[in-house]
């Protein structure tokens, strides 16, 4: 049987996806590794909307590290083959805002989605997702101690060691914390910073329900005012002032044998004081109850786990990377689930620590300079975050302001997508991994599409949304100023509607995609058109010559 | 959504196998049922195989109760297809003998099993079984308390309350405790019978894990001892000198996404005492050492879970049934995984009470007496499986002896199935639920197959293990004896090769079957001919002439 003893190369805290997915990488790519967890799986996570720019973070990560098993999250069909067939189907990425007491307006509605099969992702559920990731990562070598309660850990300069509550000690060459929020690292060294470094400020109640009904048959709405793809063929967030539900069908695809949905409402404790009057179920019920399309939705639903009810949840860190240490993805830090950034974000990091700690291993090196970037990358992505969401429940209470700030975040969806796309694409053909360095050489660390015209577009809705919430602009003004800087900025691509306030539902077909390929390439703005600046592009512009 | 409060008809605590099956029955037929457990799902538990009579016990509550979500259980493709693709597939049930230091002698090996499709059961995955059980109670109408933990229970004359460690209050017309050893009114009312009451006297270490190599590929044995089905197809059974390992493989079938095994040691403590100075899994690999075919086959098995070590597991309890409160299956007692007996005899105790409950229900009387045969049917259980377990643990040490234990049990296992799925062919026909009310009125409750020839042959087998465990009989001369008995036990059905010593390996055929039920028919036991008087195996019989 597997030894468990003897000198582990690296020590993962954490065997959720983050941790898993590491630990696969270093044990394929020949390092000893511990994958250490307090609990057991299979357990349940929230997290289960990805995007595509989370699935090419998953093929990069494929194919640059050598473990196909990832590459399975880029296509709901193998997922639901190979990993579980448990997953929703996700066509589509839709917003539907709510006043209280009211049907929706039809015209206040957005979706960003698309008919292309190889672009439809997952919805994905995380007790068999997470299980598959951490089978994975013990069938290439890592040694699993899992139901292990660590008490401390002593980080020393020549070696670092995990104790655990019963006593027992492990050593090894570096520490990965990638555990969560109750990280013990993060408590051992005091690196926790409070909320109060950050804008956003939100509390969550969710769980998994049965018998939630689909959005689209509770809606008084003409079929005229409906949009392309059903909405219950993707992720819903139903959003008001300064909150938002998700509405996450795992049940929405003929495939899957799931029953469930995870449903969730994410909101501004100060605008709506936690009533300790109610259980978590009857304040979600209350909530609920303030929206008549809501209402219908959960009519029949009944939960089958007990509810979570957080406080707020924000948190970051002084500082995530130290000598023969780092701390990655949430356990460095968290803002929101809204517009699933945590599993790209999550991606990106594992792939910035991955190949330097590989590095490190072969050198014995372990300082902190080498890992820097990564560094840099997980608080730029917190500041990122923070203002995005931020942003967007400031615009909530305005129609104009948000139809705006969407924008904004939709528009980098394909490009941050195709960067990736293009990077994977050219590693294919020359093996170099140098094409994924380079992702990470730019000025716009963090950023959801790194680019000069893209940034410029954010910061501005950064300050025209601060400016909303200090009360020194009219939110109508805000949108309309922003609306302009959206119709005008050269990194909001043209063909899909978003430079058009009106023009609200985006579902990308085959034929649009090239369209807009060949604008891009012969008309695009000079710093985007190297998206299109790929073989695979080229030859499908040429076949529709 | 749902309500949570008013009053239930039902308390059901536990929401495992038992508690989820027994709470979608009542919701289904109209009961107000809450569902408690102060775990989640999904999760963890063993007891993963299952043998004919399971699934035929299955089909008796699918039918009955009309719970078609519990058919799914008796076909291999129904449970992979529609419940989770993470089943093996169960041919057989096989045992292999060894000797310390010893290559097994091939002659001392036996397998059960058929080639029959349908007949082939699952090795439940249980986290995926339990949890859509679960959620199959939750379909139907009962109300989940999930997480919630039990802090004691009221019961009194007009109703029974449950009290939660929160201070919240439940109550109901009548109380259900399938929750298991810590059963909160066996602590409460001090009903829990220490295991000085029974034979059997063992612990056990068990885990998942993966990279398990099959048995077939780990024996030095020639292609002409090996039995007509591949090991790996089946539940293995390693016995040894009062011990054995369990290996259920869940990777067996191509149709199978889930890498894992359950494997498993249960042992007589007074034989091994537990080593203080070894880990669980340090345990388990020195005992996996003492036999080199074990250690091929774990040799570079990888565990995915905490290892499980228990102290001595068997219980019962004075009492199980009481005015307004039942406790059921493994609230009430257990003794060993061996044989598979525990779903079994869950699925019996389920079918007990369901319907009495119902009944009681309508009457709005919830007395005693009303649920007597629960009573004593569960002790029955318990009694015949101690008895069971225990002729075998004092058989493992001599191939005789054993080999003739064996042939007791595996002898009932045909006609016991077949007495149930006559029962389900004739309530399809009928409705008549006299049917399997018969299948209650016997004088031989708890027994492996009701009959008066059976009982006698197993009662002498208890009697001759306990002369041999008393030192009052060479385990040679018992082994001789019962061997004699068996081949001349009219209860012990010919043709299979059980009345035959050199004859190991049964593995079922559908002819093989029909030659069997004519020999029945025209010749067999007048007191087992009923078997085989049903239409199908009647129109079977004639089609074949």
């Amino acid at each position: 049987m597997q030894a468990r003893d003897g000198a582990y190369d690296v020590i993962v805290l954490g065997s959720g996806i983050a941790g898993s997915i590491l630990g696969a990488i270093l044990a394929r790519n020949g390092a000893k590794v511990m994958l250490v967890d307090s609990g057991v799986h299979p357990r349940f996570a929230v997290g289960e909307s990805t995007i595509p720019h989370t699935l090419n973070t998953f093929r990069i990560l494929a194919e640059r590290y050598g473990v196909p098993e990832l590459e399975l999250f880029c296509s709901f069909e193998d997922a639901m083959q190979q990993i579980a067939p448990t997953m929703g189907r996700k066509l589509h990425f839709g917003f539907m805002m709510h006043e209280e007491g009211k049907e929706p307006d039809p015209e206040h509605t957005t979706q960003l989605g698309t008919t292309i099969p190889n672009l439809h992702t997952s919805h994905l559920f995380r007790q068999d997702t997470d299980a598959y990731l951490f089978h994975t990562a013990v069938k290439y070598g890592c040694v699993a101690q899992q139901g292990y309660r660590v008490d401390n850990v002593e980080l020393n300069d020549s070696e670092v060691t995990v104790v655990g509550q019963d006593g027992s000690r492990h050593s090894a060459r570096y520490l990965v914390d990638a555990s969560g929020f109750r990280s013990p690292v993060a408590q051992q060294l005091g690196l926790r910073a409070g909320p109060d470094a950050l804008k956003h400020h939100a509390r969550s109640l969710f769980t998994h329900m049965i018998d939630v009904r689909p959005t689209d048959e509770c809606l008084n709405m003409p079929e005229s005012a409906r949009p392309p793809l059903p909405w219950v063929k993707g992720t819903v967030h139903h959003v008001f002032e300064r909150g938002w539900f998700w509405i996450i069908p795992f049940n929405n695809d003929p495939a899957s044998i799931n029953p469930l949905v995870s449903v969730g409402l994410t909101f501004d404790e100060r605008r709506y004081p936690k009533r300790d009057d109610l259980t978590p179920e009857q304040e979600f019920a209350h909530h609920v109850s303030r929206f008549p399309v809501l209402e219908r939705i959960f009519e029949n639903a009944k939960t089958v786990r007990p509810w979570v009810s957080t406080g707020r949840f924000q948190y970051t860190s002084t500082k995530t990377v130290g000598n023969r240490w780092c701390m990655m993805s949430h356990a460095a830090g968290f803002i929101d689930p809204l517009y699933s950034r945590g599993l790209s974000n999550t991606g990106q990091v594992i792939d910035a620590v991955a190949w330097r700690l590989l590095e490190a291993l072969k050198d014995d090196d372990f300082s902190e300079e080498r890992f820097s970037y990564v560094e840099r990358l997980q608080q730029a992505q917190i500041t990122y975050n923070d203002d995005l969401v931020n942003c967007s429940f400031i615009s909530w209470s305005d129609w104009d302001l948000w139809n705006a700030v969407y924008r904004v975040w939709a528009s980098s969806q394909m490009p941050a997508s195709m960067r990736l796309a293009r990077a994977v694409e050219r590693f294919r053909a020359t093996r170099d991994e140098g094409v994924f360095k380079e992702l990470e050489d730019e000025a716009f660390t963090g950023s959801l599409f790194p680019n000069k015209a893209y940034d410029e577009l954010f910061l501005e809705m950064v300050r025209l949304c601060d400016a909303v919430d200090h009360g020194e602009l009219a939110s109508g003004d805000a949108g309309a100023q922003l609306m302009r800087l959206v119709r005008s900025s050269p990194a909001v691509l043209p063909m899909q509607g978003l430079d058009d306030p009106q023009s609200r539902f985006v579902a990308k077909t085959q034929d649009s995609f090239l369209t807009l390929a060949r604008w891009l390439a012969e008309e695009g703005p000079e710093d985007m058109r190297y998206l299109v600046d790929t073989p695979r592009i080229k030859a499908a512009l040429n076949s529709r010559r």
